[in-house]
């Protein structure tokens, strides 16, 4: 089985840690696969950045198609063109955030997910309660730029453990969720250090991806994720086209 | 004041059709400047389509800047790119679906949205859900492909009213709310042989626009719709990198 | 265009405060026609002075029909009658707290409604709940008797403005909608001063009022907004009898 | 224990039946008063006529306080005025859908309220939700004016029956809540003939009158029903001002 | 009519402080049978010991049903097998959180139950949810475990008070439910203090068990509270296997 | 890694379904080792049987905890005694309904599960809401005794085959979800015939324990999940009692 991560940002070194933390999981008979967008963000911090995203990480799918994979997992816990991706794909694609609170709900009933900035915090709590844990979830920011997760002088780490101690206090939470792929790596020292599960999203989606391909099971095709339409596209855009039928 | 109404497909006649739409209802001294994307689909049927679109609308909002706009309007009824919209200007920014159902909800307790395929039906019950609709609105879907709406022969109009007449006759709907931007132009009529208000989204819109601007609103810079931050953007979305600040 | 807005409280200051508050954003061609009814409370706070108020408002709308207007707002933040009176007109009718909060939304994910007394904040609450809005504001009371707001020395505005930097540190507000009709004239500078939208309820009722007339839209006919149907009516009520239709 | 039962409609064959059907279910000890609002509609149908019955609902709740009476229910299934009666008095204030279910929801996990004209279905189903009974109950209307229940020739029971018929074939009731006053008569018949239990609003709201009382438990008189604040009321409505403390 | 008040914990001493209460609050033809379980567990404290109490619950109810009881109430406020219950017996079935905050609901639109520990908050919180109250009640625990209830020298009524003085102050709770059956004894002396309504749960399903019993009302045995089908049940649970219908 | 399958119900046939189709999709290295229970009832349909077929469950839990196991799996599409077992259990434990749900929730945006009789449509109808689903998710029943699942010539796959059409034709259903451990058998085939996803809950249940336990992730024991305190326990339920701590 062949995992596909796609990191949607551009940052080589984000894709290397999701990579690492892919094969930590993965299981004896998934090779993971790797790509970094080649058009975008160097980070996705909100919406403008996550849109943005979204062709160079379409373009990484389908170049990638032809050798072939069998699922293949965002690694953004924005779920950045998750449902674009979808629709595209005939293997079934994983999200992050979706992943990981679904992972969470199995072992909390109240749970927190810590991101980064207050910009995607709300980005978060609109995807947290769309996939049905609006009730069971809260989400706040630790106020860290994706990239300092990157640079160990930082100081991030301290200003995640500060909100993880605040959620532990204040919210009742009975497990963590990691609110960004940059925090990877960290998931298991925080699991020991706080006694509460810690979710990390690109460990969360590798184990779906493994899950569905095992099962038989990929995206359904009918309704709306149906396979986009033959149709002419324009500009810079041109290579997503998908093929019009011929009489 | 001036209104930038941007068809984030490829297809003039429909920008043509919405620009007429806008200026049926804007305001004496509003003027509506058209622009239709540059660079994605020919039409938006679903999620693949809308993620592709985005750069190109947001292209078509980037390059007016210099020229002036005091609001736009993004006219496609998924709400394309609106929240990434949102973010980029320092304008308001309206989307149909939006505009539309909120004035809906002026006028009746229940209604019904009527779009264009199954694809889009899901799609747009997600928008109303989140919107805060879902109790009061159900959407229904009319099959017809969005650009049989440019052609008078192709028997939508048919399709559209039987839709319409199953809302009023099953849902208990006091209003209609026409799901597409290539509906625009039959909203008085349908209203007239129904009886209950027809709502348009693209007239919606600019009245929203118009309202905004006059009351001296624009969208919050704090949280959620915060500017992007100076990052470095690659390849064909280089273009779309918000400048790096230095020093 | 002749807007008409009803103060359903009896104290003139505040008619005249929402209607120079109307009249400041009203476009070119609008006429703002202002009544303040005759009978009912002075102030509205709570569910009883709300509940008393209605026939009043109903009156001021009954008697000035035949003079003509084309829409109508009701000047109180609880939507006092908002329903019974779009049974009532043939016109728009339009609530300071639908408008405020549907405004808030275009321009904000998260915000705070900040009212005056407790009694108010859990009928507003429940308002913005119906509205849809329940999952992105939150409502806050400032402890103001409504007639302090006519008093410029009462300490009110200091009350207002602590309650709105408390809505700004703890709830992540992005905007502010002001939840009395009596903070009408407070906006703009609130809105300097925090760098945040703040949304006053009569300027954006006005706005949607105008909106809808020039759509040709009216509320439903279809429904829950059936006109009343034609009874007897008896005692102090008498004159809202709707005509009893005659063999 | 004296309960009154006040119609606030103006028709005294109604408040006849209402005060039947409270004493059929009345403790050994409970006395049933009932009043018939002297000002207002002959049957309360949408909303116009609810916001105009509740003056002559608090009139009679007013007037009767001197004789004493320890709780009151609103004999009408829309719950006409009944946040409003709550603030006003110092006694438990029962309305009949709220009452009724309540009691549905002690017997059924899901169930069906039939109710009368399509304008009060939305009206009643707005209430329902507001009870938390969104995702238990529908709600339908089988096409009955109200004063129909009153004369027996009018073909209204055979509507009322092949709706309920529909709700168990259809919605999977398990229960029935008759959603109209004028209906209390039929309760104990219809569940004979349908083998569920069939809840009437009046008798329901009898139980809960006397559970309340015999707690020693009474309306909250913090925050949304605290009493009206003392404070002036003009026109016809002066006779419902609170009286204005003095120095 | 006899009522059945079945402790679903062995220890015998808050039995009879639930019969004490409920005798308190009976009507005068009411008879309160009381029965503590004589299998499971002393206390029951979160999903674990629930599940465990429940045989030996539904062993009472089956037991007295040779002797007779009119409706049985359940008492424990984590509503413990209430739905089997419902199921197994053909009188209604009451439990005290469902009464409780549906008597609550009556009295007040916002309020707070405050429970024993951590573990059974959000356990209540999810019936609290499923009880329609989500939106009106908040969960709060006072970190007592619940036999401390028993001990009059252990601070448990310290902690108790402590928690329900931030409900309202923090809350902005207009009334107090008492949110375990070893509290019963306590509501009264609380509702003094705090001078606003503080509802117990035991007394709460008694009257409300009085007024089904009185309504002529039953658990519906059509959908999912039908009676359980006839089949082999093995082992220590054989003696709970409904009789096998015979040709 | 070994995987314990308990069947909550006392029927071995099912056990062994159950067990063939874990195997079917269990990693190389899964071992699965199957039980069933031995004291309830032969099927569970409804709450009755599935609240007595607990203390079977945890019994089968507990006697295998000598052996040692990495997770559970309960075979049970109810969900029976979920919450308990998780906070007796030290390792992940799954539930059908959960599990499958949650699998489907990532191919498809709308879905139904098709399950046996009405009784128990509803209880997964509440589980399928508890789990965040229910805006998503419709839940049909087909009106199939459980136990004619085990009998081929009994008709349940044509009725079951029938209802999955409606939920296609009906529902706009992308995917299914089948409603019974006893359906296990049957995914393969109908996900063909149909041509959307049809999801089995013991195969995505299985694969959901193998994920968990490869991520080092297990059920919090921090609040609703807590191990159940040392208390003693009595009569039949003494086997379960948590050992008192002494000293």
């Amino acid at each position: 089985m062949r995992i596909l991560i796609v990191n949607p940002n551009t940052t080589a070194s984000m894709t290397e840690k999701a990579a690492t933390a892919a094969r930590a999981v993965a299981a004896s008979g998934t090779e993971i696969i790797a790509a970094t967008s080649r058009m975008g963000p160097v980070s996705i911090e909100g919406h403008y950045d996550g849109a943005l995203a979204i062709p160079g990480l379409l373009a990484e799918l389908k170049e990638r198609q032809g050798l072939g994979y069998d699922a293949a997992v965002i690694a953004c816990f924005d779920d950045t063109g998750l449902e674009a991706a979808r629709t595209f794909a005939n293997v079934p694609i994983l999200g992050l955030c979706e992943s990981a609170v679904v992972t969470a709900g199995f072992l909390a009933q109240r749970f927190t997910v810590v991101t980064t900035l207050e910009r995607s915090r709300v980005l978060i709590d609109n995807l947290v309660r769309r996939y049905g844990m609006g009730d069971r979830a809260k989400v706040r920011a630790s106020d860290i730029p994706v990239l300092e997760l990157e640079d160990a002088g930082s100081g991030a780490i301290g200003k995640l453990r500060a909100e993880i101690e605040r959620a532990l206090l204040e919210d009742g939470a009975e497990a963590i969720v990691l609110g960004c792929a940059g925090m990877t790596d960290l998931a298991r020292e925080l699991q020991e250090i706080y006694g509460v599960p810690v979710v990390d999203g690109v460990a969360a989606a590798v184990k779906q991806a493994e899950a569905l391909v095992s099962l038989g099971l990929s995206t359904s095709k009918r309704g709306s994720y149906a396979s986009p339409l033959p149709k002419s596209f324009t500009g810079a855009m041109s290579g997503f086209s998908p093929v019009l039928k011929v009489g």
